[in-house]
């Protein structure tokens, strides 16, 4: 390709930067032009909530690549305080407004890019969101403004709106800041994308645990200020909420009205369309990060995937193509992992929900255990929900959860999905194994072997949600644990239903279970449940099951006092 | 199949209490038992390092399931105190003698497993080696004796014999213990089985650094003791090192014995052979654990895969097959990990001098980075190098290792070489990203992207090791340092060849390069150096490389001095 190639970028942050410093590196000639609206590049900004909360003392660390790197080292023509406002497809040029002088200029192009991020969404109808203490943060102006407001106003009380990833980094930030927070939320759960509700539970729990007042399926429906014009309350259906600074974290609206006026096809999802090679419906314009739609890999569905990883892998392959290489990309799996607190919480793929929804026959285990050796000191426990198709075991999703070591399971789950791989492939993944690492069954193992088993018909489990049903509605079934004398003493659930019996007494006492009344097993992980339940098989129980998850997984409280002690 | 199945299993450490389990949940009504010559089943044998070394206070927490959970709970008869010593296979029978009553019986079988274990290598040439205080470390009745041992004869001074991986965990732990430890190596390494000479001698330095003597390249000829048969000192090819205490730890040998006598097959390892099954040449005796060979995943070449992990694996087959069932193992990746003082050391798959003994045509790339955000507190750098197929881009191997999270990268690499995936599957992968957890890239990204750009010949770069022979050999050529002054002043290569010219300043001071001098760029990771190296080729400079891996990956300490300055 010709080597003076113009490849003019729009949009400085993360999908920009790296479509331009991996255009220079293919193309020593080419004359690369970034136009940013702002005056900084290639912000960190999944960073912010952890800048806002004090974790990282400057902002500076969030300035991973300075306009000046671009400038001097890669000969890149970063044009910081400029607009790019019409694209002339014909012309193949670019309109673009100098935001200091208000002029505008037309920029030819031979390759245009369009990565002009999203826009935090804010409800129109929000009575109030303009009030002074009122924000949103996804850029570092963003963060220093909530800073600013926290050293000149002192806010007391913290409102996050929206239980989603920045909702609750944010929420976390306000509590180490030394804030009372409420989050609210409008749906039944915290983090209500990503997780089924017994999974969301246990992130609520954390939530409320560390000081955190959480309320769920309300709406805000307005913000009111004081005289001087500063937020003190949000009204939701439910009632009234004090505050004196409130963030909005709603989601992003992809930023498309470039793309739309110039006539480029904007999907159903809001974001712009691309094909494989993350080009539009204009050859020579291509779009990546937050602005574009992405493919679901394991369902072909387009999706919003506002994720800085995502934007970094669409710029190396714009860059590819836009000087003269030819790479695709195979679209995304939905991973998310947050820090809420001391728990660690992922997802990947389908969740239960999704799949639900989707019309698919699955099958699901929970699976707890430790996350490396359980004599190894320190070791922690983690929950793994695994989400597979019922015909073929082809994993279809997991959440991981747990104060351990959450990640690792959660992008080994993330390389199964990327391959179509099945119960039975993670079953026999050669994991690395030494007591300070790990088991010698990961719980990964143990998860697709819980499904495995369910597959085979030799085990049958019931979620904690049905179980805590009927309990609620005081229907009769034993719910039989079968741990120690001791672990029950430790914390076992309080229901009228529940009956201690060690498993290792199980088979003498065998005699003293109701033998028409339908036996539900639990114990720490599921192990000796199942076990359990399979020593009830033998003995002629009718479809005895035993509690997914068991009491680690367990994510209510008491949920009804006991009849009689 | 009949309920009433007679299932016996020769050994009760990981495979054999696996097995029996699995089978027990299977079938409610086998005779299921379980052959073992000690006195406790189901050791958590990998744990005995940090038993010794203090971190773990009990061997009893080493004790994973006891005989009596096993008898009561899984009505599995156990047999402690038994050796089984041969098998009839036409009268399908074992001959089990009673150890402390000296008497044999024969025990019917309509499955047989065998599941006996290794034993710990010792050459019998070597002298000396039953010297009081010379141990060698696989049950927890060895860890007893070393460390009453210790208790009783207060050994100053340790040699650990063999720098694999149970040598090097204890050689932490008798440093932890207060011992001077020698850690004695045949070869010009440690982990030589796992590591690249250049990784390996990242964890030398460690142990180095760590007050660990090794000696490398030089075998212990003889062992000699004291006048009370105490073992006081070792005797290499290079002379003495004292010794109060020695712990032989030169990898194991399985126990085939029982099976060669019943002329079952036995593989070229020395192990078991066993089909994917893991059924022996007779149909009716399986086998699993560390008394078989396994099968490479990648090259289909049979091995030894001495890892409770993968005991545990063909204990779950095994269980399933011997009742009715019919599962396949698809065998090993040769994963493993380690714990070196504070450096966590991994591999997966093939070394590159695995790949090449075998002949493939490789590239392989060395890459570091930071384990999460590089702006969030605390993060450690770590390496991965990563061994591809030339042709195919095929990932066939990875070693990580660094003071920060190394079991997540080596535990997705192994789920990708399960699939056969390639670099771009590496790169496309959709890895959980968030400060606390990840950088934005993640390392096994940044390593597939620099494979991809040597494999289309954007990048080029040189080992560490030809460097350093080309710095210790006095060759003619720039190495080309293009950090920062300050991170020059931190640490720098200290060989004549070496200058700093900051990325930065390159452009404008490029005319001082030597133009007829092969340049080799570093920098911190590579990232900037291979910025460096694009930079010279487009200013038409002749085949500049950078070297891979940079100063993170470099691993030897000053070279030699500066000529000048």
């Amino acid at each position: 390709m010709d080597t003076q190639t113009r490849i003019v970028i729009v949009g400085g942050m993360a999908c920009g930067p790296k479509t331009a410093a991996r255009a220079r590196r293919r193309a020593p000639r080419a004359r690369i032009t970034v136009i940013e609206q702002g005056e900084t590049v290639s912000e960190g900004s999944c960073g912010l909530p952890y800048y806002v909360g004090g974790q990282i003392i400057s902002d500076t660390a969030l300035l991973i690549r300075g306009a000046k790197y671009f400038r001097e080292v890669m000969e890149i023509d970063i044009l910081n305080g400029t607009r790019a406002t019409a694209i002339d497809r014909s012309a193949r040029t670019l309109e673009v407004l100098d935001i200091k002088t208000n002029t505008t200029s037309q920029m030819p192009y031979d390759k245009l890019v369009i990565a002009t991020g999203a826009t935090p969404s804010v409800p129109r109808a929000l009575k109030g969101q303009d009030l002074k203490g009122v924000f949103t943060l996804t850029k570092i102006a963003d963060a220093n403004a909530i800073l600013q407001e926290m050293e000149n106003a002192s806010p007391k009380r913290a409102i996050v709106v929206g239980a989603g990833l920045i909702g609750l980094e944010s929420a976390e930030a306000f509590k180490e800041r030394g804030l009372e927070v409420t989050v609210i939320e409008a749906l039944d759960r915290v983090l209500p994308a990503l997780l089924d509700p017994e999974m969301a539970a246990h992130a609520e729990k954390e939530l409320v645990d560390k000081g955190i007042d959480v309320r769920l399926g309300q709406r805000v429906l307005s913000l009111e200020g004081d005289a001087d014009g500063h937020v003190r309350r949000a009204t939701t259906e439910k009632g009234e909420i004090e505050a004196d600074i409130v963030l909005l974290s709603l989601g992003a609206r992809p930023n498309v009205e470039l793309a739309r006026n110039a006539g480029l096809a904007i999907g159903t999802t809001g974001g712009i369309t691309v094909n494989e090679y993350m080009q539009t419906n204009d050859p020579d314009i291509y779009s990546g990060g937050d602005c574009v739609e992405n493919t679901h890999r394991l369902t072909g569905a387009k999706m919003l995937a506002p994720m800085g990883s995502t934007a970094n892998k669409h710029g190396r392959i714009i860059g590819t193509n836009v000087t003269g290489g030819s790479e695709t990309f195979p679209g995304v799996l939905g991973t998310a992992i947050v820090k809420v607190f001391d728990l660690n919480v992922a997802r990947v793929g389908l969740s239960e929900t999704d799949a639900r929804a989707a019309g698919i026959d699955i099958v699901t285990s929970i699976a707890p255990g430790f996350e490396y050796a359980s004599y190894y000191p320190g070791a922690q426990m983690i929950t793994v929900k695994m989400v597979t198709d019922a015909t073929t075991g082809k994993v279809l999703g997991g959440q991981v959860l747990g104060k351990g070591e959450v990640a690792k399971r959660t992008d080994v789950l993330a390389t199964v999905l990327s391959f179509g791989g099945t119960v039975e492939d993670v079953a026999n993944l050669d994991l690395a194994y030494s007591p300070p690492f790990n088991g010698a069954m990961d719980v990964l193992h143990n998860a697709a072997n819980v499904i495995r088993n369910k597959m085979t018909g030799h085990a049958r489990a019931m979620s904690p949600i049905e179980v805590n049903e009927r309990i609620c509605e005081g229907e009769e079934f034993v719910l039989l644990d079968v741990r120690s004398q001791p672990e029950w003493e430790d914390a076992h659930i309080d229901a009228c239903q529940c009956r201690l019996l060690p498993l290792n007494q199980l088979r003498q006492e065998i005699s003293s279970l109701p033998p028409n009344t339908r036996i539900i097993t639990m114990c720490r992980t599921s192990i000796r449940a199942y076990q359990a339940q399979r020593i009830l098989d033998g003995e002629g129980f009718d479809n005895p099951c035993f509690m997914d998850g068991s009491i680690t997984a367990w994510p209510y409280a008491v949920v009804c006092r006991k009849q009689s002690s």
